[in-house]
């Protein structure tokens, strides 16, 4: 398989790492010989229809900061757009970063991968949550993959725990922890009593809160989330503007004193039922999801195999380039059983 | 898919249910028709090669105790044996009650399906306790599929989430609550300060302990999971003689209080890493295995995507009954893909 990386941060460089450790496995176990064609970042793009050489592009970057200096293959300049359209591959791994407003420059990337025929693996969580059925629709239309694993709990397989473990079965709604640094936020402000100032600070100084933390602690990350099950594990065309989003600057300790009384914590939980929610919500101590620290968590309320709740560390470079290689061979494996059907 | 049911208790009763209400949805988003063929319980066997009606086999087992006595389809005193070595099928449900010490009838009944060509679902823990490298390999050499997932976790897909959430990955480590019943005692004991012989007493009279508890609280029943994990995620060819087994009959009140001291808990936890035991071990109350009540927890921790761990309820006729359907499912999807190949 021919792949093509836009975007290549801290995500798309522990891929080519992933690559690298695994390939002989990968071969072996799974038939799966991926070979990366172009890597597009900020400075421009490398270009090799034979395969590049990850070692030597990793170090590049490291050195160089850009790849697009390779005296070999770079292409000073060249934007994603070009490489995407002009470069044959099968599959295009897009991991450039979220953007809420209009979902740019990820959706284009998208869907110019579509129109020349190129499945898409994708990080970026703005062109789904803006976007999500068009997308779709347009993959279909073109009759390529879209797959999106690493949005949605980074390493943590939480979108195929629902999609390929529960065959047959009906998923009637879904309740979890989205997000980790408001998860993170929450805990210090009810294990330590702070306020909430104190404990976005603190998270700030670990480097676990970006410096604009409006994302995670508005409750927009946790909304993309949520668009990206509602669409992909229950069938509902909804997008962003569908969700009701409620953050957790106003949750103060006062509150978090009053829920302790009732054996309750609160966190900021996204849910599922009738209709699309995120807002600080009281969990009981015996709650599954009543888990600490940076943690994600979800809860599937299937018809019959009863509850199931997944944990796992919601972000991470390996553990996001991991969901990228399983949607990878996820991909190699649909399109067998395509052609079967 | 033509299907023979081997026991006719809650389970299978269940699974009949199942098919009842899915029957239109399963044929219209998995193409798949089940076809009920022959039931077998104890007092002998009803076929119709044509296919069962189930909701009148539901009723005669209701009122008569067995279903052999039907007067157009039984065949009383007819063997399992019998029935799985001379009914045309694809495949065979295989629902005896579980037995550790040589695995019959269950064993039987899955090597006879094996010989006729007929895959295999299971919920019986005694025959892959004992002998699933064997049965692995004679079910490779007749060409057919071996699926337990209700023997782990029940409707909580534990099995799958291992094996097809982490393609690409290396699972390197397992541990968890495997069994209920454990876990409701010691939540029990811990919350509620009271001796294992009261809890065992509480939890028998709420029925989640049998008469007979040994299985349970001698630590059998996780080491039979722990031996089906091991094969099937971990890849090691072991049964139950290698699992190092302590129940939870010496666990004092004092050590939990000991425990407490510590923000611990103890927990029957089976672990697979240099090799199998399961035995009472703390567990710090800011692990997600930290669940009480009835529930099964397992985390994997995986070379990758770091750790995951599941948890859901390990029991159920419905929620068993859900895994069965799920792994002819996968049966299903597994025939097509292996023509590919």
């Amino acid at each position: 398989m021919r792949i093509i990386l836009v975007g290549f941060g801290v995500v798309c460089q522990s891929f080519a790492r992933l690559l690298l450790l695994r390939e002989v496995e990968l071969v072996k176990n799974y038939g799966f010989h991926p070979r990366v064609v172009a890597i597009v970042d900020h400075g421009g793009a490398i270009i090799n229809s034979k395969g590049l050489d990850l070692k030597k592009v990793l170090s590049l970057k490291a050195e160089k900061g850009t790849v697009a200096v390779s005296p070999e293959h770079g292409r000073l300049g060249m934007s994603p757009l070009d490489v995407i359209g002009s470069v044959e591959a099968e599959a295009v791994v897009e991991a450039t970063p979220t953007n809420i407003k209009d979902g740019e420059p990820g959706l284009s990337h998208i869907k110019a991968a579509f129109r020349s025929g190129k499945h898409v693996v994708t990080t970026n969580k703005g062109p789904l949550a803006l976007a999500m059925p068009a997308l779709t629709e347009l993959a279909d239309y073109n009759k390529v993959c879209l797959r999106f694993s690493g949005t949605v709990g980074a390493g943590t397989p939480i979108l195929s725990l629902a999609k390929k473990c529960l065959l047959g079965d009906r998923i009637v709604s879904i309740r979890g922890i989205l997000n980790g640094t408001t998860n993170y936020i929450l805990t210090e402000m009810d294990e330590k009593r702070i306020s909430f100032q104190q404990a976005l600070e603190n998270a700030q100084k670990l480097g676990c809160a970006e410096a604009d933390p409006s994302m995670d602690i508005d409750g927009f990350d946790a909304a993309c989330k949520l668009v990206i099950m509602a669409n992909w594990i229950m069938n509902k065309k909804v997008t962003l503007k569908n969700v009701s989003i409620q953050g957790i600057r106003n949750v103060t300790v006062r509150a978090l004193e009053e829920a302790a009384k009732k054996h309750c914590t609160i966190k900021l939980i996204g849910s599922i039922q009738d209709g699309l929610k995120v807002a600080p919500t009281e969990i009981s101590r015996h709650d599954p999801l009543f888990v600490g620290g940076v943690l994600n968590a979800v809860t599937f309320v299937s018809e019959f195999a009863g509850e199931e709740t997944i944990i796992g560390r919601g972000a991470g470079g390996m553990e996001t380039a991991s969901a990228i290689l399983r949607d990878l061979l996820d991909i190699k494996q649909s399109l067998a059983t395509r052609l079967m059907a």
